[in-house]
């Protein structure tokens, strides 16, 4: 070091903090390829390579299912990204998401068992982005959809389950939304309340909004309303995108309209998936014993002090406050138990079936700080992955 | 067991003895994704995933480069294959391909320490492949082609060179090419010859053939002529493919024209990737002290026992005869070597680099049947990745 300044050298070297524990961590990659079988001589080479794996290849020719059996397949997820809406950062690219996708790939690992790679894509146009996932589907047993923008992730989604005979699936949509309906599930439970006589505003309509909406509906919810820039989505709006029509279909039979505030005067249940913030005054004209689930991250819609005032089960999206909701909490176990059984898709059935394993966990220890577990929780992965399973013999798309 | 017959009763239930050693190492794959990082609790979460990884995702997002850094980027090749020639056993489908490509992701592995992924792709389209693979590259710090039929894998080759910046390299062309030149030149240094002054015929005008007679006219070999099922390839051929076509103008000096027999006799070299077979007349026809290169598998053109007879080297693709010409000591080094520095490209000067290296690993121990290290000789390696990385930075290509 030439610098006279001590002390604080190294940082004056760039503008980003590189040697914080961060940077540190990621260094290389977070990632490992590592072969389960032993490479030790020429007789080991033999089996798994030349000439031997040319009897499996054969095999797998003759037999098109045996992949699942023979190869690494169906244990593998493709965690699929173009990069154009990563956490709250936005459109950031295929490079820049890559850290994230390798954290997912790692959460897939240690909380489900599941192998998954990471595959950020160079495109951004739905047709090339479906194409692209249909043409190398046969290396895996499953996608994971990530952090893709809506509305193009509705029909990525949609196209790519139809094309393909292997799970499917959006996390930002559909892992939140199963952990929402679980703590949802509990806070009814504690308050000694149905989800029938619940009316609930959601705050955001992208990927989490609406498939929070669709969940809750197929869960039974009594009423639920969406609300996005321009306030509650409602059939007569003229401004709507084809998924936020459907929206309106099947959400607000109370017929609101106007803002989010309006919604949310006398609402049972809040739920913020939209990034922006809710003022004090709109929680406090909620019912008495209202749920509020802010769950904007790194900032909640409304601080969960402040929301304590008024409601009786609170949640976000952080892992320093009680009740977090979060996906990690569903996604592994869902496409292990899907993985298990070697299902040709996951159900709606299948996402209810986890919410409510998932809800079960900690059933018998509920509290207003615990109507959902920790990430941390073991018997998260392996309740979720069998009622999953479970779901899928049920629904009929199990294959094993 | 419910069979009144007893000793065999599982072997009926199928006309494929899965059991056998071939099977049993193949249930499950070969194949598995370790994170490399800890995540014990919440504040490991939170350095691999949400909040922390933000900062990594937006450091790299302003200043791209460093994606090879802090991800697992620049460390993991996709094997890329359409299933259309895989091994011997032709045009199985890119699912039928899986047990191959997962064997080479482990020889990555075990033979470079680099961390490779099956990539087989569902389309045989070259404009589909060629897109594909660039919208993927993002995910990978090199493109390893495997097991695509002849022409059109150099196509596809070329046209990916072009589109991209990270490594890609047709293993079943280049890394034969290396593995038999590294042969050839210890060959010449056991028998005090010269590359210079000896004539080669190469059987097989598919893509190892191509690519044998490009890096012998590369490294100076005197003449090369490559034969088809018609005969000599040369310009005067109306019935010639663009590649055959280029061939026919660098290679066959001495403007041999007719059978493969009438090449062969009075040359130096022969070198068979046709998986045809040569009658031993033909072979004791070349000039004395002959190479004998019978690379077919699992049957080499003629018998390794009787082209001794007639020739001072013999090599075959087989691990059960001395002198094995085997990928795997090319190509995991190379790549190796490639990703050390952060190559945008493996060029013919990195190639024939690699070849010089290998055929070091055994210069100061060479016979007639060791002219080439085995696969599991723990020099191979070291060397060829250090020769790569270094002609790697020779050559301007190297990033780091």
């Amino acid at each position: 070091m030439n610098s006279t300044r001590t002390g604080h050298t190294e940082q004056d070297t760039t503008t980003r903090d590189t040697g914080s524990p961060v940077f540190a961590l990621h260094r290389g990659g977070k990632l490992a390829v590592a072969a389960t079988v032993p490479l030790r001589d020429a007789a080991d080479l033999s089996l798994a390579y030349t000439p031997g794996v040319a009897e499996v290849c054969t095999a797998i020719a003759e037999q098109p299912e045996l992949v699942d059996e023979y190869t690494w397949k169906s244990k593998v997820v493709a965690v699929v990204t173009d990069g154009t809406a990563v956490l709250g950062l936005g459109d950031i690219g295929p490079r820049a998401s890559l850290p994230v996708m390798e954290g997912k790939a790692i959460l897939f690992k240690q909380f489900g068992g599941v192998d998954a790679v990471p595959i950020a894509l160079d495109c951004t146009d739905v047709d090339e982005i479906v194409e692209t996932v249909v043409r190398l589907a046969p290396s895996f047993g499953g996608i994971n959809l990530e952090d893709i923008s809506a509305p193009r992730c509705f029909e990525i989604e949609d196209r790519l389950k139809e094309r393909l005979d292997i799970p499917v699936f959006h996390d930002d949509q559909h892992g939140t939304a199963v952990v929402t309906l679980a703590a949802l599930r509990n806070a009814c439970a504690l308050t000694g309340r149905s989800l029938g006589e619940l009316r609930a505003v959601i705050s955001g309509a992208g990927a989490a909004g609406v498939a929070i909406a669709r969940i809750l509906v197929e869960a039974g919810i009594g009423d639920v309303a969406v609300t996005d820039r321009k306030g509650v989505v409602h059939a007569e709006r003229e401004d709507l995108n084809p998924v936020k029509r459907m929206l309106a279909g099947y959400t607000n039979k109370a017929g609101l309209s106007g803002s989010l505030e309006t919604a949310m005067a006398g609402a049972d249940v809040f739920i913020g998936v939209s990034g922006g913030t809710v003022p004090e005054a709109a929680v406090a004209t909620m019912a008495p014993g209202a749920f509020v689930f802010a769950m904007a991250n790194p900032n909640p819609e409304i601080h969960p002090d402040i929301a304590r005032k008024y409601a009786a089960v609170v949640a976000t999206g952080r892992s320093d406050f009680p009740n977090q909701i979060n996906n990690v909490l569903a996604f592994p176990g869902i496409f292990a138990g899907a993985l298990q059984v070697r299902a040709s898709a996951i159900t709606e059935g299948m996402k209810l079936a986890a919410a409510e394993a998932l809800a079960a966990v900690v059933a018998g220890e509920l509290s207003a700080d615990r109507v959902i577990p920790s990430p941390f929780d073991p018997r998260v992965g392996p309740a979720v992955t069998a009622a999953v399973a479970a779901a899928a013999r049920a629904e009929g798309v199990a294959r094993a």
